[in-house]
Protein backbone atom coordinates (compact mmCIF):
# COMPACT_ATOMS: atom_id res chain seq x y z
CA UNK A 1 0.00 0.00 0.00
CA UNK A 2 1.16 3.21 -0.83
CA UNK A 3 0.04 7.30 -0.27
CA UNK A 4 -2.83 7.65 -2.10
CA UNK A 5 -3.85 11.97 -3.40
CA UNK A 6 -6.72 13.02 -4.78
CA UNK A 7 -5.98 15.88 -6.47
CA UNK A 8 -7.38 18.36 -9.28
CA UNK A 9 -4.64 19.75 -11.92
CA UNK A 10 -3.27 23.36 -10.36
CA UNK A 11 -5.28 23.00 -7.11
CA UNK A 12 -3.87 23.86 -4.03
CA UNK A 13 -3.68 19.86 -3.66
CA UNK A 14 -0.64 20.45 -5.93
CA UNK A 15 1.53 21.52 -2.51
CA UNK A 16 0.93 17.90 -1.41
CA UNK A 17 1.98 16.43 -4.93
CA UNK A 18 4.77 18.42 -4.64
CA UNK A 19 5.33 17.02 -0.91
CA UNK A 20 4.95 13.62 -1.85
CA UNK A 21 7.64 13.79 -4.55
CA UNK A 22 10.20 15.43 -1.89
CA UNK A 23 9.68 12.97 0.27
CA UNK A 24 10.86 10.15 -2.40
CA UNK A 25 7.92 7.82 -0.91
CA UNK A 26 5.78 6.01 -3.58
CA UNK A 27 2.36 7.32 -4.29
CA UNK A 28 -0.25 7.36 -6.53
CA UNK A 29 -2.71 10.42 -7.80
CA UNK A 30 -6.39 10.47 -8.45
CA UNK A 31 -7.99 12.52 -10.79
CA UNK A 32 -11.04 14.12 -9.32
CA UNK A 33 -12.94 16.38 -11.78
CA UNK A 34 -16.03 16.97 -9.77
CA UNK A 35 -15.83 17.47 -6.43
CA UNK A 36 -19.34 17.42 -5.85
CA UNK A 37 -20.05 14.07 -7.43
CA UNK A 38 -21.58 11.61 -4.82
CA UNK A 39 -19.23 9.14 -5.43
CA UNK A 40 -16.81 11.53 -4.35
CA UNK A 41 -18.66 13.25 -1.37
CA UNK A 42 -18.86 9.67 -0.20
CA UNK A 43 -14.91 9.84 0.01
CA UNK A 44 -14.85 13.82 1.61
CA UNK A 45 -18.00 15.23 2.61
CA UNK A 46 -16.56 18.34 2.39
CA UNK A 47 -15.94 18.42 -1.17
CA UNK A 48 -12.76 19.53 -1.56
CA UNK A 49 -9.43 18.39 -2.57
CA UNK A 50 -7.02 17.60 -1.15
CA UNK A 51 -7.97 14.51 0.01
CA UNK A 52 -4.93 11.94 1.61
CA UNK A 53 -5.21 8.23 1.98
CA UNK A 54 -2.75 6.93 4.29
CA UNK A 55 -1.45 2.79 4.34
CA UNK A 56 -3.33 1.53 6.63
CA UNK A 57 -5.73 3.93 7.50
CA UNK A 58 -9.25 3.90 6.68
CA UNK A 59 -10.86 7.30 6.99
CA UNK A 60 -9.41 9.85 4.42
CA UNK A 61 -7.53 13.17 5.64
CA UNK A 62 -8.29 16.24 5.01
CA UNK A 63 -7.06 20.08 5.44
CA UNK A 64 -4.10 20.77 3.21
CA UNK A 65 -1.54 22.39 5.86
CA UNK A 66 -3.25 19.21 7.93
CA UNK A 67 -1.68 16.92 5.07
CA UNK A 68 1.39 18.52 4.82
CA UNK A 69 2.04 18.52 8.29
CA UNK A 70 1.45 15.10 8.65
CA UNK A 71 3.78 13.83 5.93
CA UNK A 72 6.63 16.10 6.97
CA UNK A 73 6.41 15.09 10.52
CA UNK A 74 5.91 11.29 9.76
CA UNK A 75 9.47 11.65 7.23
CA UNK A 76 11.17 13.50 9.30
CA UNK A 77 14.36 12.61 7.04
CA UNK A 78 13.36 15.21 4.57
CA UNK A 79 13.59 18.27 6.93
CA UNK A 80 10.66 20.11 5.41
CA UNK A 81 9.90 21.25 9.16
CA UNK A 82 12.57 23.45 11.44
CA UNK A 83 13.58 21.64 14.60
CA UNK A 84 13.22 24.42 16.61
CA UNK A 85 9.64 24.28 18.12
CA UNK A 86 9.11 28.30 17.53
CA UNK A 87 10.50 28.12 14.36
CA UNK A 88 7.98 25.01 13.06
CA UNK A 89 5.33 27.44 14.99
CA UNK A 90 6.06 30.02 12.18
CA UNK A 91 5.25 28.04 9.47
CA UNK A 92 2.09 27.05 10.68
CA UNK A 93 1.28 30.39 11.30
CA UNK A 94 1.72 30.69 7.45
CA UNK A 95 -0.10 27.78 6.17
CA UNK A 96 -3.17 28.74 8.58
CA UNK A 97 -3.12 32.68 7.03
CA UNK A 98 -2.67 31.14 3.56
CA UNK A 99 -5.50 28.18 3.75
CA UNK A 100 -7.90 30.07 6.02
CA UNK A 101 -7.69 34.11 4.85
CA UNK A 102 -5.72 33.94 1.37
CA UNK A 103 -7.06 30.60 0.07
CA UNK A 104 -10.51 30.21 1.43
CA UNK A 105 -11.80 34.42 1.94
CA UNK A 106 -9.97 35.77 -1.35
CA UNK A 107 -9.90 33.28 -3.27
CA UNK A 108 -12.85 31.52 -2.21
CA UNK A 109 -14.65 34.57 -2.95
CA UNK A 110 -13.27 35.34 -6.53
CA UNK A 111 -14.38 31.84 -7.59
CA UNK A 112 -16.19 30.46 -5.35
CA UNK A 113 -18.71 33.41 -4.91
CA UNK A 114 -21.42 30.85 -4.19
CA UNK A 115 -20.41 29.84 -1.26
CA UNK A 116 -20.92 33.48 0.29
CA UNK A 117 -24.14 33.92 -0.72
CA UNK A 118 -26.71 32.08 -3.21
CA UNK A 119 -28.30 35.42 -5.12
CA UNK A 120 -25.79 35.45 -8.50
CA UNK A 121 -26.71 38.89 -8.35
CA UNK A 122 -24.25 39.37 -5.63
CA UNK A 123 -21.66 37.66 -7.15
CA UNK A 124 -19.84 40.25 -8.82
CA UNK A 125 -19.83 42.19 -5.34
CA UNK A 126 -18.46 39.29 -3.85
CA UNK A 127 -15.89 38.84 -6.32
CA UNK A 128 -14.27 42.26 -6.38
CA UNK A 129 -14.06 41.62 -2.49
CA UNK A 130 -11.91 38.90 -3.21
CA UNK A 131 -9.37 40.54 -5.62
CA UNK A 132 -9.41 42.96 -3.43
CA UNK A 133 -8.36 40.81 -0.34
CA UNK A 134 -6.31 38.82 -2.94
CA UNK A 135 -3.87 42.19 -3.72
CA UNK A 136 -4.07 43.18 0.32
CA UNK A 137 -2.77 39.75 1.16
CA UNK A 138 -0.03 39.35 -1.71
CA UNK A 139 1.29 42.62 -0.69
CA UNK A 140 1.49 41.61 2.45
CA UNK A 141 3.58 38.21 1.28
CA UNK A 142 5.48 40.30 -0.73
CA UNK A 143 6.48 42.51 2.22
CA UNK A 144 6.95 39.42 4.47
CA UNK A 145 9.04 37.79 2.49
CA UNK A 146 11.61 40.91 1.34
CA UNK A 147 11.63 41.71 5.08
CA UNK A 148 13.07 38.04 6.12
CA UNK A 149 12.13 38.77 9.63
CA UNK A 150 8.50 37.16 10.43
CA UNK A 151 9.13 34.57 7.39
CA UNK A 152 9.07 31.09 7.07
CA UNK A 153 12.52 29.58 7.44
CA UNK A 154 15.23 30.46 5.23
CA UNK A 155 15.05 26.75 3.32
CA UNK A 156 12.25 25.49 1.69
CA UNK A 157 9.46 24.24 4.69
CA UNK A 158 6.29 23.50 3.88
CA UNK A 159 5.19 27.05 3.23
CA UNK A 160 7.10 27.35 0.21
CA UNK A 161 4.82 24.10 -1.73
CA UNK A 162 1.58 26.80 -0.71
CA UNK A 163 3.42 29.77 -1.88
CA UNK A 164 4.16 28.47 -5.27
CA UNK A 165 0.51 27.11 -5.73
CA UNK A 166 -0.70 31.07 -5.18
CA UNK A 167 2.01 32.18 -6.86
CA UNK A 168 0.66 30.42 -9.84
CA UNK A 169 -3.06 31.31 -9.11
CA UNK A 170 -1.83 34.87 -9.52
CA UNK A 171 -0.59 34.64 -12.97
CA UNK A 172 -3.92 32.69 -13.88
CA UNK A 173 -5.45 35.85 -12.30
CA UNK A 174 -3.16 37.89 -14.71
CA UNK A 175 -1.55 39.85 -11.95
CA UNK A 176 1.98 41.10 -12.82
CA UNK A 177 3.47 38.43 -10.43
CA UNK A 178 7.04 39.04 -11.39
CA UNK A 179 6.71 42.56 -11.63
CA UNK A 180 4.50 43.41 -8.69
CA UNK A 181 6.23 40.82 -6.65
CA UNK A 182 10.00 40.43 -7.02
CA UNK A 183 11.17 39.04 -3.40
CA UNK A 184 8.12 36.06 -3.91
CA UNK A 185 9.42 35.55 -7.49
CA UNK A 186 13.06 34.98 -6.66
CA UNK A 187 12.09 32.54 -3.60
CA UNK A 188 9.54 30.89 -6.39
CA UNK A 189 12.45 30.52 -8.76
CA UNK A 190 14.57 28.52 -6.02
CA UNK A 191 11.54 26.22 -5.45
CA UNK A 192 11.35 25.72 -9.32
CA UNK A 193 14.63 24.99 -9.43
CA UNK A 194 14.22 21.96 -6.96
CA UNK A 195 13.80 18.72 -8.99
CA UNK A 196 11.14 17.08 -7.34
CA UNK A 197 8.89 20.25 -7.64
CA UNK A 198 9.80 20.16 -11.46
CA UNK A 199 8.57 16.97 -11.74
CA UNK A 200 5.28 17.51 -9.94
CA UNK A 201 4.74 20.62 -12.04
CA UNK A 202 5.30 18.96 -15.31
CA UNK A 203 3.23 16.29 -14.54
CA UNK A 204 0.15 18.20 -13.46
CA UNK A 205 1.05 20.01 -16.78
CA UNK A 206 1.78 24.00 -15.23
CA UNK A 207 4.42 26.09 -16.48
CA UNK A 208 5.50 29.94 -14.31
CA UNK A 209 6.48 32.68 -15.50
CA UNK A 210 9.03 33.96 -13.89
CA UNK A 211 11.11 36.78 -15.61
CA UNK A 212 9.03 40.62 -15.50
CA UNK A 213 8.16 41.23 -18.59
CA UNK A 214 10.61 43.68 -20.04
CA UNK A 215 8.82 47.24 -20.28
CA UNK A 216 9.50 48.92 -23.32
CA UNK A 217 10.14 52.40 -23.38
CA UNK A 218 7.46 54.91 -25.14
CA UNK B 1 8.78 36.88 31.90
CA UNK B 2 5.63 34.65 31.06
CA UNK B 3 3.03 33.78 28.37
CA UNK B 4 0.80 37.01 27.88
CA UNK B 5 -2.50 36.62 25.97
CA UNK B 6 -4.48 39.19 24.08
CA UNK B 7 -8.14 38.21 24.46
CA UNK B 8 -11.49 39.84 24.22
CA UNK B 9 -13.68 38.12 26.61
CA UNK B 10 -15.99 35.25 24.71
CA UNK B 11 -14.08 35.30 21.89
CA UNK B 12 -12.03 32.40 20.24
CA UNK B 13 -9.07 33.32 22.55
CA UNK B 14 -10.80 31.78 25.09
CA UNK B 15 -9.61 28.42 24.04
CA UNK B 16 -5.86 29.50 24.43
CA UNK B 17 -7.27 31.22 28.09
CA UNK B 18 -8.36 27.47 29.07
CA UNK B 19 -5.37 25.84 27.28
CA UNK B 20 -2.96 28.15 29.99
CA UNK B 21 -5.08 27.26 33.08
CA UNK B 22 -4.41 23.53 32.05
CA UNK B 23 -1.00 23.63 31.51
CA UNK B 24 -1.05 25.56 34.80
CA UNK B 25 1.75 27.88 33.55
CA UNK B 26 1.98 31.71 35.02
CA UNK B 27 0.34 34.13 32.80
CA UNK B 28 -1.06 37.38 32.39
CA UNK B 29 -4.37 38.60 30.32
CA UNK B 30 -4.47 41.26 28.43
CA UNK B 31 -8.15 42.98 27.46
CA UNK B 32 -8.04 44.02 23.80
CA UNK B 33 -11.55 46.08 23.53
CA UNK B 34 -10.81 46.90 19.94
CA UNK B 35 -8.88 45.00 17.31
CA UNK B 36 -8.56 48.04 15.12
CA UNK B 37 -6.94 50.40 16.79
CA UNK B 38 -3.55 51.91 15.91
CA UNK B 39 -1.94 50.38 19.00
CA UNK B 40 -3.49 47.11 18.43
CA UNK B 41 -2.53 46.95 14.63
CA UNK B 42 0.92 47.83 15.58
CA UNK B 43 1.16 44.13 17.21
CA UNK B 44 -1.12 41.99 15.06
CA UNK B 45 -1.31 43.40 11.68
CA UNK B 46 -4.15 41.22 11.11
CA UNK B 47 -6.10 43.00 13.83
CA UNK B 48 -7.19 39.52 15.21
CA UNK B 49 -7.38 37.90 18.79
CA UNK B 50 -5.62 35.88 20.13
CA UNK B 51 -2.15 36.99 20.23
CA UNK B 52 0.26 35.06 22.14
CA UNK B 53 3.49 36.77 23.25
CA UNK B 54 6.10 34.14 24.75
CA UNK B 55 9.21 34.61 26.91
CA UNK B 56 11.65 35.20 25.03
CA UNK B 57 10.35 35.91 21.69
CA UNK B 58 9.84 39.52 20.64
CA UNK B 59 7.36 38.60 17.32
CA UNK B 60 3.85 37.74 18.80
CA UNK B 61 3.10 34.36 17.82
CA UNK B 62 -0.98 34.50 15.87
CA UNK B 63 -3.59 32.14 14.47
CA UNK B 64 -5.77 30.07 17.62
CA UNK B 65 -4.86 26.49 16.08
CA UNK B 66 -1.35 27.40 16.05
CA UNK B 67 -0.93 28.83 19.20
CA UNK B 68 -2.78 25.88 21.18
CA UNK B 69 -0.99 23.12 19.50
CA UNK B 70 2.33 25.21 20.59
CA UNK B 71 1.66 25.28 23.83
CA UNK B 72 0.78 21.44 23.66
CA UNK B 73 3.74 20.36 22.11
CA UNK B 74 5.57 23.06 24.24
CA UNK B 75 4.25 21.28 27.44
CA UNK B 76 3.68 17.56 26.71
CA UNK B 77 3.35 16.76 30.18
CA UNK B 78 -0.33 18.05 29.86
CA UNK B 79 -1.42 15.90 27.64
CA UNK B 80 -3.21 17.85 25.18
CA UNK B 81 -2.29 16.03 22.06
CA UNK B 82 -2.60 12.44 21.48
CA UNK B 83 1.18 10.68 20.84
CA UNK B 84 0.43 8.52 18.06
CA UNK B 85 0.79 10.80 14.32
CA UNK B 86 -2.57 10.08 13.26
CA UNK B 87 -4.47 10.94 16.10
CA UNK B 88 -2.52 14.04 16.55
CA UNK B 89 -3.56 15.04 12.73
CA UNK B 90 -7.18 14.56 13.34
CA UNK B 91 -6.92 16.72 16.09
CA UNK B 92 -5.33 19.47 14.10
CA UNK B 93 -7.94 18.24 11.13
CA UNK B 94 -10.96 19.45 13.09
CA UNK B 95 -8.86 22.61 14.52
CA UNK B 96 -8.51 23.55 10.85
CA UNK B 97 -11.86 23.23 9.96
CA UNK B 98 -13.20 24.49 13.21
CA UNK B 99 -11.05 28.03 12.56
CA UNK B 100 -11.44 28.09 8.32
CA UNK B 101 -14.69 26.89 7.97
CA UNK B 102 -17.24 27.31 10.87
CA UNK B 103 -15.42 29.65 12.87
CA UNK B 104 -13.87 31.57 9.49
CA UNK B 105 -16.86 31.74 7.05
CA UNK B 106 -19.74 30.89 9.01
CA UNK B 107 -19.60 33.11 11.71
CA UNK B 108 -17.50 35.26 10.03
CA UNK B 109 -20.61 35.96 7.70
CA UNK B 110 -22.73 36.09 10.38
CA UNK B 111 -20.86 38.98 12.77
CA UNK B 112 -18.77 40.62 10.61
CA UNK B 113 -20.58 40.77 7.18
CA UNK B 114 -18.36 43.64 6.12
CA UNK B 115 -15.14 41.26 5.57
CA UNK B 116 -17.55 39.71 2.35
CA UNK B 117 -18.29 42.72 0.79
CA UNK B 118 -19.02 46.80 1.37
CA UNK B 119 -22.29 47.39 0.81
CA UNK B 120 -24.11 47.19 3.78
CA UNK B 121 -27.60 46.78 1.74
CA UNK B 122 -25.76 43.12 0.95
CA UNK B 123 -25.10 42.40 4.43
CA UNK B 124 -28.71 40.66 5.24
CA UNK B 125 -28.34 38.34 2.39
CA UNK B 126 -24.25 37.43 3.64
CA UNK B 127 -25.70 37.33 6.69
CA UNK B 128 -28.61 34.72 6.12
CA UNK B 129 -25.92 32.46 4.78
CA UNK B 130 -23.88 32.26 7.38
CA UNK B 131 -26.57 31.68 9.56
CA UNK B 132 -26.99 28.47 7.10
CA UNK B 133 -23.51 27.23 7.31
CA UNK B 134 -23.47 27.87 11.04
CA UNK B 135 -26.69 25.00 11.28
CA UNK B 136 -24.83 22.63 8.60
CA UNK B 137 -21.70 22.57 10.25
CA UNK B 138 -23.44 22.02 13.69
CA UNK B 139 -25.27 19.32 12.89
CA UNK B 140 -22.25 17.66 10.81
CA UNK B 141 -20.34 18.11 14.43
CA UNK B 142 -23.07 17.08 16.31
CA UNK B 143 -22.99 13.97 14.08
CA UNK B 144 -19.61 13.34 14.45
CA UNK B 145 -19.45 13.50 17.87
CA UNK B 146 -22.47 10.88 18.50
CA UNK B 147 -20.85 8.73 16.25
CA UNK B 148 -16.97 9.02 17.80
CA UNK B 149 -15.86 7.40 14.33
CA UNK B 150 -14.06 10.43 13.42
CA UNK B 151 -14.31 12.36 15.99
CA UNK B 152 -11.39 13.83 18.02
CA UNK B 153 -9.56 11.47 20.50
CA UNK B 154 -11.67 10.24 23.13
CA UNK B 155 -9.92 12.35 26.48
CA UNK B 156 -9.56 16.06 26.09
CA UNK B 157 -7.81 17.31 23.64
CA UNK B 158 -7.08 20.83 21.96
CA UNK B 159 -9.95 20.45 19.82
CA UNK B 160 -12.33 20.42 23.17
CA UNK B 161 -12.08 23.99 24.39
CA UNK B 162 -12.31 25.46 20.85
CA UNK B 163 -15.79 23.01 20.90
CA UNK B 164 -16.79 24.42 24.23
CA UNK B 165 -16.27 28.10 22.62
CA UNK B 166 -18.35 26.91 19.42
CA UNK B 167 -21.22 25.90 21.74
CA UNK B 168 -21.08 29.06 23.33
CA UNK B 169 -21.32 31.15 20.38
CA UNK B 170 -24.73 28.95 19.29
CA UNK B 171 -25.92 29.74 22.62
CA UNK B 172 -25.51 33.03 21.95
CA UNK B 173 -27.10 33.22 18.72
CA UNK B 174 -30.12 31.56 20.67
CA UNK B 175 -30.07 27.90 19.07
CA UNK B 176 -31.49 25.28 21.42
CA UNK B 177 -27.87 23.66 21.35
CA UNK B 178 -28.86 21.31 24.30
CA UNK B 179 -31.69 20.23 22.43
CA UNK B 180 -30.29 20.01 19.02
CA UNK B 181 -26.94 18.81 19.67
CA UNK B 182 -26.81 16.21 22.31
CA UNK B 183 -23.35 14.51 22.14
CA UNK B 184 -21.67 18.08 21.98
CA UNK B 185 -23.79 19.08 25.20
CA UNK B 186 -22.88 16.07 26.45
CA UNK B 187 -19.23 16.40 25.44
CA UNK B 188 -19.05 20.10 26.32
CA UNK B 189 -20.64 18.89 30.20
CA UNK B 190 -17.88 16.94 30.58
CA UNK B 191 -15.14 19.45 29.51
CA UNK B 192 -16.65 22.10 32.20
CA UNK B 193 -16.14 19.52 34.53
CA UNK B 194 -12.53 20.46 34.01
CA UNK B 195 -11.16 23.13 37.31
CA UNK B 196 -9.06 24.66 34.87
CA UNK B 197 -11.98 25.53 32.25
CA UNK B 198 -14.30 26.41 35.42
CA UNK B 199 -11.86 28.97 36.07
CA UNK B 200 -10.92 30.55 32.70
CA UNK B 201 -15.05 30.56 32.11
CA UNK B 202 -15.15 32.41 36.16
CA UNK B 203 -12.97 35.17 35.08
CA UNK B 204 -14.50 35.74 31.35
CA UNK B 205 -17.58 35.88 33.21
CA UNK B 206 -19.86 32.95 30.85
CA UNK B 207 -22.05 30.84 31.98
CA UNK B 208 -23.33 27.83 29.72
CA UNK B 209 -26.82 26.05 29.73
CA UNK B 210 -26.30 22.72 29.33
CA UNK B 211 -29.98 20.97 29.75
CA UNK B 212 -32.58 21.15 27.50
CA UNK B 213 -35.19 23.50 28.37
CA UNK B 214 -37.81 20.92 29.73
CA UNK B 215 -40.47 20.84 26.93
CA UNK B 216 -44.52 20.89 28.30
CA UNK B 217 -46.90 19.16 26.80
CA UNK B 218 -49.61 20.93 25.36
N1 LIG C 1 -9.97 23.83 3.76
C1 LIG C 1 -9.62 23.02 2.60
C2 LIG C 1 -9.90 23.80 1.34
C3 LIG C 1 -9.50 23.09 0.09
C4 LIG C 1 -10.15 23.66 -1.17
O1 LIG C 1 -10.96 24.60 -1.11
N2 LIG C 1 -9.78 23.11 -2.34
C5 LIG C 1 -10.33 23.57 -3.58
C6 LIG C 1 -9.32 23.41 -4.70
S1 LIG C 1 -7.94 24.52 -4.51
C7 LIG C 1 -11.53 22.72 -3.95
O2 LIG C 1 -11.53 21.52 -3.71
N3 LIG C 1 -12.56 23.30 -4.56
C8 LIG C 1 -13.67 22.54 -5.03
C9 LIG C 1 -14.97 23.27 -4.90
O3 LIG C 1 -15.06 24.32 -4.26
O4 LIG C 1 -15.94 22.76 -5.48
C10 LIG C 1 -8.17 22.61 2.68
O5 LIG C 1 -7.37 23.37 3.26
O6 LIG C 1 -7.82 21.55 2.20
N1 LIG D 1 -7.58 33.29 11.84
C1 LIG D 1 -7.69 33.88 13.16
C2 LIG D 1 -9.08 34.43 13.38
C3 LIG D 1 -9.31 34.97 14.76
C4 LIG D 1 -10.54 35.86 14.84
O1 LIG D 1 -11.22 36.12 13.86
N2 LIG D 1 -10.83 36.36 16.07
C5 LIG D 1 -11.97 37.23 16.26
C6 LIG D 1 -12.55 37.03 17.65
S1 LIG D 1 -13.28 35.43 17.85
C7 LIG D 1 -11.53 38.67 16.15
O2 LIG D 1 -10.45 39.01 16.57
N3 LIG D 1 -12.38 39.54 15.58
C8 LIG D 1 -12.08 40.93 15.55
C9 LIG D 1 -12.57 41.61 14.31
O3 LIG D 1 -12.98 40.94 13.35
O4 LIG D 1 -12.54 42.85 14.32
C10 LIG D 1 -7.31 32.88 14.21
O5 LIG D 1 -7.55 31.67 13.98
O6 LIG D 1 -6.77 33.25 15.25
Amino acid sequence: MTYRLYYSPAACSLAVHIVLEELGQAFDLQLVTSTWEASYLALNPKGRVPVLMIPGERQPLTELPVILTYLARRHPEAGLLPDDALAEARCHEWLAWLAGWVHGMAFGALWRPERFVSDPQVHAMIQANGKALILDSFLSIEERLAAQDSSPAPGFTLVDPFLLVLYAWGERINLPMAKDYPAWASRTQTTLARPAVARALNREGIHLELAATPHRPA
